[in-house]
């Protein structure tokens, strides 16, 4: 039996999503490109997944460009606005300190290029001030970029008011939000939020992996970075990821129809945890909000005295998995730069564990991991002691 | 009933492989870079579909790295080799004018940047000549691109002579294919024909849409495409396909355990439907190599007096897939770029069609297609003729 809170990672497809990539891949084989029926009938199945995926953020279909994954549509927004911007003046970029290396490293591969990148760091809680972000914007930025939801910590951040601060400034700056964490699960306008490019994955709200998307607004002037065959309007040649897209437009409607449930559900799920570990009395710490400006959905806690990977070690040994900082770079032998940025002591730093859930997981895991947990600090923390 | 006769474009994922990626989205769902079993167990799955895919052509797995289709193993290959060598002073690309438009498009991005790009015409028959393209290589060469076998004729080039004659230079030109219509079906060693790049895709070959590889010699230096969480060693981030991923291993095992099987098939069906043709006393012409020039699973052939789409139309009502041009540009009212490259008189540009089979096709397909493609083409005429 496996309890898996490690959803921010990446999630079980759905069962709904699963069984139309199958369909697609069975049935639906065509090349949306093609232009006999069976074509034709991929390209309305990959329309249908766009109009889908335009509602969840208030946008128009046609302003949505489906990709490969959630790094490329964040490499491809900032890239590609740098390529069509190319011949310009604007070669400076504000972004925040706890980015998604996906963001991070491509700012950083720009630089190379002549951009000077202003990284902006969060509050002690790990959350943005807009008015920091605004500080850094000056004549020659082309681009700000402030994820929606820290994959790590679950801290919402204020996109909003720096969207529209932004969008009131009389020079133009672009605005970039990394939503891969609250695509689908908690509201999002870009039109009233005054956002130019978002980027959103499949894989994080139960569609396959291998499929992600790009916001683009309508009149926003970006250039490929799949140069090819024209597909997407031109914007990402490559044949589309149709099964992919089929089963992200199941999964996104699946999300937007039981958002509520869903929030419900791990709410409850993220309650019972602390509940069932404060029960234990084992001290610890949590390096997320608790409040309307966390997620239910992402907690980080700290267990000084417990090596976060010693930790990780236990509860798999009773089928339990999260994760220590964030998946994508957990082999690296590093703190999180996101817990560091948030100016966390070092016994937090190396003892923090991320538990992310999903609308499947259940009070009882929650009271199962807790007990888990508190059973493994104790021991850690009294073999340490001897 | 439909007859699929558009294998070039897209295929029908193999059962095998459709139920690999299913199990994987259900079960296998971990993410490759988590430390806990259901992580490493997807580690494993995407470690053996790299194994399946080195032995295709010949290359340590070490040297295969995932993609989200053929175009971005193409656009990785330029763009990437570029990047790497952006401080030094080779700025001039050979490519072939029969190239897919994924290289034509990116040399085109290139030249935006600085780089002159020699396009080579191929000869009348539609294949290369090594010489023509060595002709093209000067000091400040550092890549030159050939396909493996066209996308629309079929032609086969001769991938073997260029690599070698490359090697041999006392300078160093790196050598890319796009091997997306020979992989897994064809024999290819990179080693032999001294390949520094090789792309393939996945769809092609009976594996889902969206995924593909770009096989890189290792020691050639080339950077990312993609920044972020370092997956794929650094070279390509975001987090990997792996349903995608594991069902590309499948669709590999299959067409190498198959492929003589395969082979004999679609030879077989292409004979048949030439056959057919002529029975039926329809003046045609071939616009591929039906000798040893030529691969069998692509037919590419003529019929002036009926323009291609029309024919498209009519065999469509008797539920026949087939292609004019290629499906990646088949919505541009164009004539195919590569027949233009063949010099084809205007008559055989306006009434091409591709038929490109698969290993499921039959004989008996192959009748029916000859009799309807006749039918059409005599009503066609004699429309015209009124």
């Amino acid at each position: 039996m496996v309890i898996y809170f490690d959803n921010s990672a990446t999630t079980q497809v759905s069962e709904k999503a699963a069984a139309k990539a199958l369909e697609v891949m069975r049935q639906n084989y065509g090349n949306p490109s093609s232009l006999y029926s069976l074509g034709l009938a991929a390209e309305k199945i990959v329309q249908d997944a766009r109009e889908k995926a335009a509602l969840a953020i208030g946008a128009q279909a046609e302003e949505i460009y489906f990709t490969g994954c959630g790094t490329e549509s964040n490499n491809w927004a900032f890239k590609g606005l740098a390529e069509a911007n190319r011949k310009g003046k604007k070669n400076h970029l504000v972004i925040t300190a706890i980015e998604h290396p996906a963001i991070l490293q491509t700012a950083k591969a720009l630089e190379n290029h002549g951009y000077q990148v202003s990284v902006v760091m969060p509050q002690k809680d790990g959350r943005m001030k807009a008015s920091d972000l605004l500080a850094k914007v000056k004549e020659e930025t082309l681009l700000v970029s402030c994820m929606h939801v820290n994959n790590e910590t679950g801290v919402i951040q204020p996109i909003a008011e720096i969207g529209c601060a932004l969008a009131a400034l009389s020079h133009k700056v672009y605005f970039h939000v990394d939503a891969v964490q609250s695509f689908a699960k908690l509201p999002i306008d870009v039109k009233k939020n005054k956002i130019d490019f978002l980027s959103a994955s499949g894989h994080k709200i139960h569609a396959p992996k291998g499929i992600g998307l790009l916001y683009v607004k309508k009149g926003v002037r970006i250039l490929p970075l799949l140069n090819g065959g024209g597909q997407e309007k031109g914007m990402r040649s490559g044949t589309e990821n149709v099964p992919g897209i089929a089963a992200f437009g199941v999964a996104i409607a699946e999300a937007l129809a039981q958002r509520k449930i869903r929030m419900q559900g791990m709410q409850a799920v993220c309650e019972a945890l602390c509940t069932g570990l404060q029960k234990e009395q084992i001290e610890f710490y949590s390096n997320s909000q608790m409040d309307e400006n966390g997620v239910p959905y992402i907690l980080n806690l700290s267990f000084p005295g417990a090596p976060a990977e010693v930790l990780l070690h236990y509860l798999e040994q009773d089928g339990i998995c999260v994760s220590a900082g964030s998946a994508c770079s957990s082999r690296k032998d590093i703190f999180s730069h996101v817990l560091q940025a948030m100016d966390l002591p070092k016994e937090r730093l190396a003892s923090s564990l991320r538990f992310s859930f999903s609308g499947s997981n259940t009070v009882e895991e929650a009271q199962i991991v807790a007990k888990s947990l508190a059973k493994a600090v104790r021991e850690i923390r009294g073999l340490r002691m001897k």
